[in-house]
């Protein structure tokens, strides 16, 4: 039976659902600085590279697998990957959005916004780089949407949109709402795939709201998926449902339109902190994409500073056979989530600091490859680990790490990493974020195919199509 | 950068993931009583006229255009719905899913589980149908899932299960979790879409808990888009997002084995309330189906006692034309929710219990027929409204109404309803919910046609096949 239950509520909140489809739908293209533009390309490539390199894990087998089993037609490619014939993998945009948001998570070695924990270019990017594509290359490879060619610069301007959107609303729900359990990147992911798709189908600013309202009632992801592939599928689900939301919308499917505000609306109902001001403030002229950080390291960030100084030390010239100890100063809450001494295989010492501290040393880096199970039980990886002695220091910053390597000729080397590489402090240079796309595309794309396809990136701006992009992209 | 922050959690919760696959993977077929087996067969009829009835509505229409955009292929059909050449009109098996899930619930129509408001059918059976035919009709009209056909009784088993495990997590919730804000059929019906999906496709437990775990991550609808398109979307989605999710468990993903029970797994990111035993209690020898209700009436349940009484006195030959004064008694909250006096369309006088009188008394239903703004701003319909009068009586049941007919010679006459026709104690017959069913369906597919259908939903359990069921949906 019907009943009657009070449960507290903002009734008072402002009309933030249409004051984002408003700015989603008139918001000026490159209306931003110069600086902004540039970090976006930062983030496409930095995305672009992840998906690449984990084409061909397990989890896109998987998820491939089940998609060919709706027999879908061939509108948009699933980066990296080729069929048997050598053509491009190709399924419906929606799937297409989906598998690419899925790799791009994969290797956890995404993009952050550091405030919220966000992963934003997964949701957003796989979704507009589908739609885009779905909407039917023409035989010049020109993507067109209503007989209109699809631009590298709608791209951008869609992708710095939507993160704002999905970052923004991450802003007035963080804390509580992560801490609640949910897996923030998928929850506020939907809507920022559905933003950015809406600008790319250059929706009216009701069918922009109505977009955004059907996303809100499909936020996705839970944290206990960490671990299992259903944690990658959460920017991919939130990347698929974003677009289908704004395709709906495009053809009269109807939301509530306060369905992000409303007190039974999708901010109120996933957290108790509803900080609306998050939303609206600076809207349009302050960008959440200006505080995207991109990862060096193929782990959980506390154990970067760690990795950084000991990568420092291989600079200086210490070589792991030199090293008689490795004293390591940490905040408390690095061996709380990282402390395994002994990891049996790379996810395990995917937490473990001690092994950072080995990659780091033994290789300058911490990519996919010294995560390899192999690079893991090494024996001579497993004796310089077990030289690595770790201490307790509070006084130093979860951000940062204190390392002193003493050697076996009597010589101490100390390092301290205040700001490890790829912090906002500390951000990767263009040049290192290239680097990074190398190591993770080459062993799919080869090394000048990727080289090609890292210049295509940078000037996704200035394309007229996304031809290019799309031929190196297998 | 990392937090450390500690929220409320039970961590010796049971494993409700594994103790759901395992019933899932392992309950016997039609291991229940006869009288389950009916009300299976029941549900699945009340469902079938729902989506058919409503196959033509214009949310119907938005959702298959924006699926048409996916260029999908054609595995399953649309119920009720032709392509212009006269052929069943077919998407695919999850886009098929999804709009019949919608149908299914547009009218608002659908059953329900009471002791939840769930209304479990639509995003279980709308996946399940989808997904027998979407594994491919061969040319003599079999469905065939590994080179097997699926018969009726598959079906019918993995409606039983799959409303047994949606149902019962949202007995584990409910009320919290609803009173948070979540329309709790497509937030627990992606879990019943996937139990009943990984039932078909004879997963074994481990897959079973995977089809699970990743329903975990997605649930959908929060209650502010009542009103609009995107509350028949719940259950839609939900049904698509769990057929999904065992199709991605049967080539295997991986989710977490603990996906809904965890501190941060489904139950206890959505729910203050976390009951299991709720879930585990006479799990395989209670079944939560049997507490399925189905609506007389196409609106509002607190209505439908109101509605009852007036078709009592219309069966005592009470006209219109000779009432005076129709005197009304009911609890408050009958009038808090459905108190519009004037409604000016349809959609209103379904929040009007002084349409729902005009209904009875005139019509003996409240079909969608005395929904339609017509009916509803006729003259005399109007004039007959404004002779009902309203006044609350708390000591009479949310569930109960008392109608008094004074009618223009003296006389007057009396009903009191006490369990209106519909619910659990005085449920629909067979025969009415035949008549119901024509009621949705002749005007969509002829009177001659939806006989032969309503013959072959009871029959399903004896079926060898679905080829006449699906023959006669279009």
């Amino acid at each position: 039976m019907a009943r009657n239950t009070q449960v507290s509520a903002d009734h008072n909140a402002p009309p933030i659902t249409q004051i984002l489809a408003q700015f989603v739908a008139h918001h000026p293209s490159r209306g931003w600085s110069d600086a902004v533009d540039h970090e976006a390309h930062r983030t496409f490539l930095n995305w672009l590279g992840c998906a690449v390199g984990a084409s061909r894990h397990e989890a896109a087998d998987a998820a491939l697998a089940a998609v060919q089993m709706l027999q879908p037609s061939r509108q948009a490619g699933v980066l990296g990957r080729k069929t048997a014939d050598g053509q491009a993998c190709k399924v419906d945009m929606a799937s297409a959005a989906l598998i690419n948001g899925i790799t791009s998570h994969t290797f956890d070695f995404d993009d952050t916004h550091l405030k919220t924990i966000i992963h934003p270019a997964g949701p957003v990017a796989s979704a507009i780089l589908a739609l885009a594509e779905g909407t039917c290359l023409d035989v010049t490879g020109t993507a067109r949407l209503g007989g209109r060619a699809i631009t590298g610069r709608e791209l951008i301007d869609a992708l710095v949109i939507g993160i704002d959107v999905s970052c923004r609303v991450g802003n007035a729900m963080y804390p509580d709402h992560y801490d609640r359990g949910w897996h923030i990147t998928g929850s506020t992911g939907t809507l920022g795939a559905a933003a950015a798709c809406a600008r790319l189908l250059q929706l009216d600013v009701h069918q922009a709201a109505m977009a955004l309202g059907i996303a809100a009632s499909q936020p996705i992801g839970m944290r206990e998926q960490f671990g299992s592939m259903t944690k990658p599928f959460h920017p991919g689900g939130a990347a698929r449902a974003g677009l289908m939301s704004a395709l709906l919308a495009s053809q009269g499917f109807t939301a509530s339109p306060k369905a992000i505000e409303a007190p039974r609306g999708m901010v109120q109902t996933l957290s108790t902190k509803c900080d609306w001001n998050e939303i609206t403030h600076e809207l349009g002229q302050r960008f959440e994409i200006s505080f995207n950080s991109y990862k060096p390291f193929a782990c959980g960030i506390v154990i970067h500073p760690s990795i950084d100084a000991c990568a420092q030390l291989k600079a200086q010239g210490v070589k792991p056979e030199d090293v008689e100890r490795i004293a390591l100063k940490v905040h408390s809450l690095v061996l709380e989530l990282t402390g395994k001494k002994e990891p049996q295989d790379g996810l395990q010492a995917k937490f473990s600091v001690y092994h950072g501290c080995v990659a780091g040393l033994s290789m300058g880096q911490a990519t996919e490859d010294e995560y390899h199970d192999a690079f893991v039980t090494r024996p001579d990886n497993v004796a310089l680990r077990r030289k690595v002695v770790a201490t307790v220091d509070d006084s130093i910053d979860e951000a940062s790490a204190d390392v002193t390597a003493f050697l076996k000729d009597g010589r101490q080397i100390h390092v301290f990493v205040q700001h490890a590489i790829g912090s906002l402090e500390n951000p990767m240079t263009d040049a290192m974020l290239e680097g990074k796309f190398h190591g993770l595309a080459d062993p799919v794309l080869g090394t000048e195919k990727t080289s090609a396809l890292i210049t295509s990136a940078w000037k996704l701006g200035q394309s007229a199509n996304l031809r290019e992009l799309m031929s190196l992209s297998f």
